[in-house]
């Protein structure tokens, strides 16, 4: 008999997100079991719960999904609980990270921008490209062979995750543009087909005027769900809105794909019992959708 | 498809309730989110969850119960909860508050008074009316139109409460008494149809002599489930029980409607998106039963 | 109708465990409420929770589990559990305590020696016989009836254990032996049928060439799951495995047993609404697997 569904969900904050829970249900998991607080220290117990209670041929029935608001934190509590898999005995089970939606959205919003260009030689600008989505946004872009511009008020931060990429994927054509003022972003846009903004709310990262002035731009993505906008002019609903000749995407936009692929993904989690789901295989999945 | 329900039950205390959670299930609510140490402080990101979840058709599927000892902290949450929503967007979600169990019990008493006394006309005296259930008891009493005396041992306290239910109750007809004593039950007492005890446990409220002694008395209801009694001489299990020539209540006889009250406002939750269950909503539903 | 099955997991580790729940839901129970941090003295609550929800007749579909790491914390529990049942009324629920696996760990071990052993007569030594496990093995095996020697470092912590035995099972024939060193083993060994290693990790409790020597010895059982083995020699995965002439079993070879015991003591649960399942029920119930 087949088992039942199990998806043990390891939350960082201090109460386990009603978000991630909501999703799972609609994706049809049979069996929530949510954790809160949950760190390297702690988890040890909770994946050998996972791994020594159902038989291998079971454990594809049970699942990991890593949230929570501190995508650092989720990144090392993946990693700890890989590392109390056995996996010469084959037990482990699959584990889905995507610590403040940070994997999901950044794969909606590499989705969107491929519906419209050819990302294998597009030019790409990423506006708050160092933080958690910003930089998964510019991984997938760079795995996908365009040239990806990462911007960043502080050029230094901007090399150190342009490094990173290059570790990650060899073959990345990244470079590091510094994007202190509005007024250094026509020259980090130049020659760009597409701009995400995925910067922390508040900030107007991108004024209207150097976008419209950009007249190679096919294609803007605001990921800021809180106005003002990151990119001016966007609208929070856009999905593929005709704006000035190019095609916009606000952060609710992209939400509708990003809850598709959360989804598609947490199924994906049960056809297996070793799967990872970080940004690239969320992606992989997004693709098919 | 019509989405599965989830009830998030966010609970003030520091475990959430045993008892909401089986009533919810025996309701037969399919997913239930229980929360711990809830505070208007941490609500927010658990709103969220439910309104950013589910397109607008859908979120009626989606509900929230606030239950939890301490009656104040449940008020505050509910503001806190609904101040999250996004009206503007349709982007609510049916609330149902019942901290201490206090709306579902004072809706369940005044119902068991509504089938021997025409409230409209009656006259009731509320022992501990400054309390959660007695307060919520004089409002629901107050709304029927009939004369409600709130009694407290310091007329202060039973006053500052008639004040308040003169504003959410523009119509009500209520007075203050001062009940410091029992001395004091039969001037409160006089020509009352209906007693409801609602003071903390440990007290007895009301000697049994005093209250054969009022000829008017038609229905007493004690609410007191630990002994002694807080209406001398009506037995814990007592449902309409006649004693004395007057239809006796006690907790256990109150608390079989207050559950069918609780499951069957849990199921009208569901049914809308916006609704808001405070205590005359509630009530209104029990009248239904 | 019948009401739906929920199991009150009350867990005394910070964080509840998934090894309970997944097992919980593969031995099909409906609704699983899982708490943690609970003490004697926040637990009123919760068991009120259980037995006012739902009428006498329905109480047997909802049960407590009472698990965790501290086996002590455990026992304590159970008692204030049982202290908030309202027996005269027959609100009870019922109840079974497994901390740390060891009354469902015990069942299983004395199992497998009764299918090779005459538990009535055998001679049994438990090496770490006075830590939670192996006082639980010692007890069932003085139930049957056999002579049974508990192993301690200090004789005097094993001779406590003794005492306790007598006054649980008056008809025990118990002894103490010392066990300081594995020099010890051949005095304590002699004459044995069975030897159960009980002991902490870490720690080689008999040696190969001790147990190799034991003549009279037919079954061997090592409980500890991490290396080194408690009985040297003995596979994890060992299960009725011929080594040296006698059957030996190592704690994965236990460990699916204890796992059917477990599940077969959930379902008995839901059978009645006053059954407390320590080790010697629970024993009873591996019987009939």
């Amino acid at each position: 008999m087949v088992k039942s569904q199990i998806l043990l969900h390891l939350d960082t904050d201090a109460l386990p997100s009603v978000f991630d829970r909501v999703v799972a249900v609609d994706a049809g998991v049979e069996h929530i079991f949510s954790y809160s607080g949950v760190t390297p220290t702690n988890v040890m117990a909770l994946v050998h719960g996972c791994i020594f209670t159902r038989g291998p041929a079971d454990l594809k029935s049970t699942a990991i999904f890593i949230g929570g608001s501190d995508v650092a934190a989720g990144d090392a509590l993946l990693v700890a609980v890989q590392k109390h898999f056995v996996i010469d005995f084959g037990l482990t089970v699959s584990v889905m990270l995507d610590s403040n939606g940070s994997n999901t959205t950044a794969a909606a919003a590499v989705l969107a921008a491929s519906r419209h260009l050819d990302l294998k030689s597009a030019k790409s600008l990423i506006l708050g490209g160092t933080g958690p989505v910003g930089q998964r946004c510019a991984r997938l872009l760079a795995e996908e062979g365009g040239l990806v511009r990462i911007g960043s008020r502080t050029i230094d931060r901007a090399e150190a995750i342009c490094d990173a990429i290059r570790v990650q994927v060899p073959k990345a054509n990244v470079e590091a543009v510094a994007t202190a003022s509005s007024n250094d972003a026509p020259d980090a846009l130049d020659g760009c087909d597409l701009v995400i903004a995925a910067g922390a709310p508040g900030v107007v990262l991108l004024p209207k005027r150097h976008r419209v002035n950009c007249k190679s731009l096919k294609v803007a993505i605001d990921l800021n769900g809180v106005p003002p906008e990151g990119i001016e002019g966007i609208g929070l609903g856009d999905k593929a809105k005709n704006r000035d000749d190019m095609h916009c995407y606000g952060a609710l936009g992209i939400g509708g794909t990003k809850m598709k692929v959360h989804k598609a993904a947490l199924g994906e989690l049960f056809l297996r019992h070793d799967a990872t789901l970080n940004v690239t295989a969320i992606y992989a999945i997004a693709r098919t959708i």
